[in-house]
Parts: structure tokens; C-alpha cells; sequence
């Protein structure tokens, strides 16, 4: 087991990392409160792992939990799901002295932090995305009909739980939309990680408990560190967006849920990649090694192919603007990603042009 | 115009108290930025006092806002009032480097608290409950088909305007309502208030504006101390609880609306202050201080008549309970209250029925 701390000055709190972590009572018991515990989770996840969480709670010394099963994925993630978990709480009377664990992560984690202006909460990530996204930050979110993560808070967990043994039951698909996010850790903040992933993505696609152990840690590490300096993402956060300006131009334009999120960042870090070589900021080997990466983990690197000007359109809402100029994180070198404001769009233009499907660029490399 | 300083470490913000200054615009333009503005609103408040906020805005420079009016009063404080105020930020694609002018201040507050995870808020209270208690703490929520309040947030606003010119157009009712908390902050905090309300009723209840101006900054000097020892509501904050437990009962009891807020405050306070003498804290002439300021301000000194049974059963979700033991705002001089978990129930019981209407005890006095 190994245990990252997120240093958020009065709110820090540990990662736990490992095999069997989810059945560790010792993990969990320093968070029991003297009100009531509620367990948030969705029919997939509780088939595979409720009984699993609510044995090690009951070893812990906690009373039975409520239990709250909301639906899966992001149609949970809405005001009906909400709904449905304040309803339950309501109804169990549960008080500002109670704990809510959530095994899905985000719906939970928002119902926490507004559920009587805010109760504790356990997060017990079972995804690979969760583990080292999701895990770190403190970021909760609801979608809105006109738009996704629209309504939300920053609400640290008390204590993170990450089994990488629940990434054994987890559909390939998401496990490697859960290595994109490992990949850009690497590629934005640490050029050794990238390193370890060319020589072991083969472990990790084997769902290796020490290498997925590994990533989930680093990740951890990585990502705590950046928050720990820039909790509200004013600034140093948003280096965490390596990818995500063009690969949530993607989700957008192909509608959400047909490119996984991780799909649509790992083409849109090969596009910035290559924006940061027109920029003049990145050596042409370096963007290669990102692609070669990508595709390693299986995960696509080139985006749909829409025009250049139709990425530029979706991207309007997104690029990270301030004071109206296009900001865009691109990389000085591999594990160093920039904020800049002064790229040219023609760069941006001939980038996606050259990373999306059928390009002609994209095809010869 | 004075100045009240909330000083909440990072999120240290100003209450501004006088009559006009819902019209200076040098109250406004320390807190535009970037993007767009938005005034939230109800039809009552919108009628009376919108054109004036948005001519201030206009003259400090900001563009045109955003209108967005919900209901009046509880109902608006929902899903679908919130849904309401979401939907018109995002349509008018609002970024995170919006504004929110609250001309209601729940509602308005906790939308502020959780559109894109936050944005700024500027509260403009027009009622004397909101200037003298909303004001100060952060506190925002909406309400749930089961209960009050009970899905909210925690969320500084950037700045108060607290016009009391504003008050003029307050119904009588109302006024005398928000008098209570008025009251309650001197009673629980301030023997110098108390005595000042004592001499002073009459210019409050004519509306004076520098008799407001005091009261209002007063109460957020108060209010202000206490919530910056204790911003999360963990210790000292519940003695701004005074005559809330038995005032929750009122308002459960009699269903919510029948009894102002306020009113029912005025009414717990006879009952904590009467539930003071005999528990041996305070000497009986000071429960009749109580009784007696309160009537002057024209507020029930008498709850309910329903058994001392029916308001322990409707208290007992809001006793402060902590490891079981029932905990109550108790008053040990005039100008300082404590919170105790060592009251005997008979005490409590003999409270009441001394305070309920057609008691003789209350009768007599």
C-alpha cells in the first residue's frame, strides 16, 4: 500500500494506493463520524464491489451504511440523480455528522459538498480515470442540460481509497481512456513518467498491480502538487489542461459519450504536441513520441476530421481566455507544459490539419 | 456610509451600511471583471429597486447585465428557481470570470456558490433579515421538498451593499421580523445593544435611517466576530442559535410561513431566555427584559399552544445534538449566551409551557 498526501493546508488528506485497498478497515476508520454513513454507488459498481466496501466498513466499527444506488455514468450525473441521493439522505435523517463514501465519484462528491452546506466524504475510485484524475483536486460536478460539469464545488475528500485491484473488472475501453490522463501527467509535468510508460505500457495493459500501483502514485503525486499551489485553477492548474482544450472540442463536435473523454484528450494532446512544434517551441521528435505513445496505449491520435475551423468554432468556449486572447497549454519540452497566449492561429490551424483523420501529415508519421 | 470588515482570512470581504448606497457606484466598481454581469431578482424587489442597481452598475462601467428574476419568497429557493438562474447564465454564456449580483440573497448566493464551481457574488439585501444576518457568514441554500435549507454552501460574497433607504419600502411585518435577529445579537452577544434597542425602538420602528444604519452594523460587527472564529459553524457560531431551536419548532409545528422566521425567533428567545432562569443561569428579571423588548418591537412573546411533548418531538432533529446529549443556546447574562448539554428536561418542558400562549405564567408577566 502506498499513500500520497494532498497538501491543502487545513483540508489535506491522504491517497491510499493498492491491491486490497478497498477491504482495509484501517483505512476507513479513521474517518468514521458519530452520525449515520451512506454509500453512493451505481448498479455496475455495487454488483462488483458494494458488499466488498460495506464488509470492511462493518470490520472498521461503522454502523450499516444507506445505501444509495444511482444510475451509471453521466446521466447520474444530473439533478434528478442528485436528487435521488438528498432524498435518501433526508430520509435516513442523515446530519452534518455523517459520512458519505462514495464509490462513484463525482455525483457523490457534489452531493457531499452541498448536502447541509457540506458533510465529509470518502471517495472510493474504482475507475482508472478516477484514480488519477478524479482522485486529486477536489473537483465535483453535475452536468446541465446546457452543459457538462456546470454546476459544481471544490470539495476535498477526507480520504481517498484507490484499489487498483477494481481496475481488474474494469472494460479495456476505459482502461486506456484512463492511461490518456496518465500520459498527459507525463507529457505536462514529468518527462521520467513518460520515460516509464514507453517501456511499460505492455505491464499496464496487462493490468500489472505494481505498474498500475505505479501510475496511479505518480499521477497522484504529480497532479497533488500542481493543485497544492493553485486550489481554485486561477493558474498553474491549468497546465493540467494539456490536451483538453482540443479534446473537449472533439467531444463536443462528435456529441458526448462517442469518444470517451480520455479518447478525445489523447488526440487532442497529439494536436497540441504538434502545435507546440509550429510554435516553435517543441522539437519534432518530441510530438512523435507522444503519438507513438498514444497509440501504444491503444487510444486514437488523430481526432475526427472536421475542419480546421470547425475546431476553432467549438473550442470558442474553452480556450482558457483571459482578457480575450486565446490561451493555449503547450509544451517547452517533454514534461514541461507552458500557458501561452501569443500562438498564432495559423499554428493552431495547421496543427489540427495535420492530427486528424486522413490528414495527410498524420498519415506518413 | 459605514464599513464593516468580514474578516475571513483569503476571503475577507466588506459590508457596506447606509442609506443610498445601493446608488454609489464607487460601491460597485472595485468588484467588475472580465466578463459579463448578472442581477438576480424577484418581481417585488425587481420593481422597486432594479433600475437603481442597474444604473449604478452602468455608471461604474460595467456593461449592460444579465436580468434574470425568479419568484418571490421560499418557493424560488428550489430546483427549478436555481435551474432557472443556471439556465440564463448559461445561455448568456457567463464564464467564471462573471459577476453575480444577488438582489435576493439564498438563492442568488448559492447559484453564485456552484455555477462552474464558483463565482463571485455581490449581495445587495433589501430586507433587514438579510442585512443584519445574511449578510455576514457565507451562509447560501435552497430549500428541499423535505426540509429547509437543507442543500447549500458555504460562499463569501465579494462585497455587501446593505442600503437601508431600502427598508422604507419593507412591509411592517417584515421589519419587526428582521428585528428579532436584531435583538437576538444583542441578547446573545452585546448587553450594550440591548440597552441601546431598549431606548431606541421607537426611531427603529419609524425607520430612521441612522437608528438602521446602527442596528445593521452593529449586528454585522457581531455576527462578524463570531463567524470569523468559527467560519464552518463548529462552536462558537451555534450561540448565533439563540432562541433558533425553540423558533425551528414554531415554524415546523405551526408549517413553515405561518409564523415569520423572525417571529418565531422572538418567541424561542422567551423560551431560552425563561429555559436560562430556570436552569439557574439568569436572574427572572432578565427573561422579562427579553419579553418585554420584544413586545415593544411588536413580535410574539408567546409561542404556539401545543404541548411541551409536541415541541420537544419537533425539536429533537435540531437540538445541536452532539454524541446524543440534546444541546441548547442558553443565556448566562444578558450579552452572553453559551451552548450547554447539561439542561434537564423538565427544565425545558417548564420553559415552554411558562411561554406558550394562554400560559398563566406568561400571562401575568
Amino acid at each position: 500500500m502506498e499513500t500520497v498526501r494532498v497538501a491543502l493546508d487545513a483540508r489535506a488528506y491522504p491517497v491510499h494506493i493498492g491491491a486490497g485497498a478497498i477491504d482495509a478497515q484501517a483505512l476507513y476508520r479513521p474517518h468514521l463520524r458519530a452520525g449515520r454513513i451512506a454509500v453512493v454507488t451505481n448498479p455496475v459498481v455495487a454488483a462488483l464491489y458494494l458488499e466488498r466496501v460495506k464488509a470492511a466498513l462493518a470490520r472498521a466499527g461503522a454502523s450499516p451504511a444507506i445505501e444509495i444506488v444511482v444510475e451509471d455514468g453521466e446521466q447520474a450525473k444530473s439533478w434528478p440523480g442528485l436528487d435521488r441521493v438528498f432524498d435518501a439522505l433526508l430520509a435516513a435523517r442523515m446530519g452534518r455528522d455523517g459520512l458519505l463514501v462514495g464509490v462513484v465519484g463525482d455525483l457523490a462528491g457534489f452531493a457531499a459538498a452541498v448536502y447541509q452546506r457540506g458533510i465529509p466524504f470518502l471517495q472510493v475510485p474504482t475507475t482508472l480515470l478516477a484514480q488519477v484524475d478524479s482522485s486529486v483536486g477536489g473537483k465535483t460536478a453535475v452536468n446541465h442540460p446546457r452543459g457538462k460539469n456546470m454546476i459544481g464545488a471544490f470539495h476535498q475528500p477526507a480520504a481517498v481509497i484507490a484499489d487498483v485491484g477494481t481496475l481488474a473488472t474494469l472494460p479495456e475501453r476505459e482502461l486506456r481512456a484512463g492511461l490518456a490522463e496518465v500520459i498527459k501527467h507525463g507529457f505536462a509535468l514529468d518527462a521520467v513518467l513518460v520515460a516509464w510508460l514507453e517501456n511499460n505500457m505492455e505491464r499496464l495493459l496487462a493490468r500489472e498491480a505494481a505498474a498500475l500501483t505505479h501510475v496511479v502514485r505518480r499521477s497522484c503525486e504529480l497532479k497533488a502538487s500542481v493543485v497544492a499551489a493553485d486550489e481554485r485553477e486561477s493558474g498553474a492548474r491549468a497546465l493540467l489542461n494539456f490536451g483538453h482544450t482540443f479534446g473537449h472540442a472533439i467531444e463536443l463536435g462528435t456529441g458526448y459519450g462517442v469518444w470517451l473523454h480520455g479518447e478525445a484528450v489523447a488526440a487532442g494532446m497529439v494536436m497540441a504536441a504538434e502545435l507546440s512544434v509550429r510554435a516553435g517551441l517543441l522539437p519534432a521528435a518530441d510530438a512523435e513520441r507522444a503519438r507513438r505513445l498514444i497509440r501504444a496505449a491503444g487510444l486514437p491520435a488523430v481526432g475526427p476530421a472536421l475542419t480546421p475551423e470547425r475546431y476553432l468554432e467549438l473550442m470558442a468556449g474553452d480556450k482558457k481566455a483571459a482578457g480575450g486572447r486565446a490561451r493555449y497549454v503547450v509544451l517547452q519540452q517533454v514534461g514541461r507544459a507552458v500557458l501561452r497566449d501569443d500562438i498564432d492561429e495559423r499554428a493552431v490551424r495547421e496543427a489540427i490539419a495535420a492530427s486528424v483523420e486522413g490528414a495527410p501529415a498524420a498519415a506518413v508519421r
